[in-house]
């Protein structure tokens, strides 16, 4: 039943890399590609929809396919490649084995279901570092948040840098994205009290109150929140900073407020 | 009195290169390689020496050129330098048209004077990652702490690519080097009570009390801390985790506890 390819000029092979690497493709098409087994195995546990695997035998051992092969619905289809397929496809052409096409999911906050009574929320607005975007997401995962939600994206989250600096948290926690205008309507609608990282106006982060519904909303290192933020939130938080430089990183001051809120909720 | 160089074959500029690329000719030399107004201002606060600056009088501007003239010493050299030879030596051909061979300093821990009563300090053991080892010394100049030390250094410290990624803060904090066995007996001598980031037989991080004199270690991302903290650390610690992942960026938890350390002391 497995199908087998050889040549790296395969139109399936093709396709593949044009889904890696274009997020217009993977917006029209609605899928997307995840590379290596832990990935995989997390997308499947989030109920991510796997269509196609290739796998290079040289690379992934057979326990891993068949524990693999039974979480899998009947409709996927696997695909042996050769190494040097694998190394087309792959970015870490040598270590895992196997990628996967998979479904990418609704994103738009109309699908988010919030179902704690008392939820804890991380805002991001307009991320563009995959490697930022990783880590709030393995943040944002590690403080099981209710959701993560990204206002004004810059960058698709289907993209593989995103994929592999959240180590595959991107699957594990519920992601919204909206225009911030929708973003505010959204927590505003849902009674959620949300706190922006903004130093006009602001008080210190460890004085607010985390333990009803909450958002903690960040910006980017370059620009920080827009102004709308600043008239809208609950109100502005800042991080006493007392260096020379005053500078954070944005997933790091995320983290900072975040377990903030986790202490005061007593984890 | 300006010298001029316009062949990117010039012996000056060769050595300019090997200084940023090689680690081992910064250890023989004593010398490395600034980059940038911001990253030079930086380094002349933290009392670095200059020895050189080249600069492209089409990229930087006359009032930023005098406004360092100021801050250095009688003896720099500066030289000119046409853009084609400033791309050569730059990362960031275009936009900064500064570049400085600085010395180094002293980082072994005998350098090292403590002279806050009550300190707090960083300590990271192997850090291997530049974006990491730059991000903790963000956390580390944010929080003001007294020393950021690095155990079992893997990676020189006057790197490119931890002063870009630490923009500048490298400079701002006072860091100091040795092995993990030289570190602990200096925090032992100090009387500074240590905080190991060790999953096993440890206490949740927010239970500790971290007004007395502490330092927090933390370890990489892949392995961890050595055997040797866990035996004589003060205590284990842990950041309670409740995601799919149990996963975090080992900047954005030195961040968490280094900012429950600062809130406990109340900023």
């Amino acid at each position: 039943m497995h199908k087998h390819i050889s040549s790296v000029q395969n139109s399936q092979i093709k396709y593949v890399i044009k889904l890696s690497s274009t997020a217009r493709e993977r917006k029209k098409t609605g899928l997307f590609i995840i590379e290596g087994l832990r990935e995989i195995t997390l997308a499947l546990t989030g109920n991510y929809e796997i269509e196609t695997l290739f796998y290079c035998s040289e690379i992934l051992n057979i326990e891993d396919r068949e524990s693999l092969s039974e979480k899998l619905s009947a409709t996927t289809q696997w695909i042996e490649v050769t190494s040097e397929v694998y190394g087309k496809i792959a970015y870490r052409a040598t270590t895992e084995g196997i990628v996967a096409i998979a479904k990418t999911k609704e994103l738009s906050l109309n699908a988010l279901k919030i179902s704690a009574k008392n939820p804890l929320i991380l805002v991001a607005e307009a991320p563009e570092k995959p490697g930022n975007i990783g880590a709030l997401l393995r943040t944002a995962d590690a403080a099981n948040v209710d959701a993560f939600i990204i206002a004004n994206p810059k960058t698709d989250v289907f993209n593989a840098n995103i994929i592999r600096s959240s180590v595959g948290c991107v699957f594990t926690i519920p992601i919204a994205t909206g225009t911030t205008e929708e973003v505010i309507a959204f927590l505003k609608e849902n009674n959620i009290a949300f706190y922006s990282a903004i130093l006009q106006e602001s008080v210190s982060y460890h004085t607010c109150d985390y333990t009803p519904p909450s958002a903690i909303v960040v910006g980017t290192e370059a620009t920080g929140l827009s102004d709308i933020w600043r008239k809208e939130s609950t109100k502005n938080i800042s991080i006493p900073m007392q260096g020379a430089i005053d500078s954070m990183n944005v997933s790091v001051a995320a983290g900072i407020v975040i377990f903030e809120a986790k202490r005061q909720r007593g984890f």
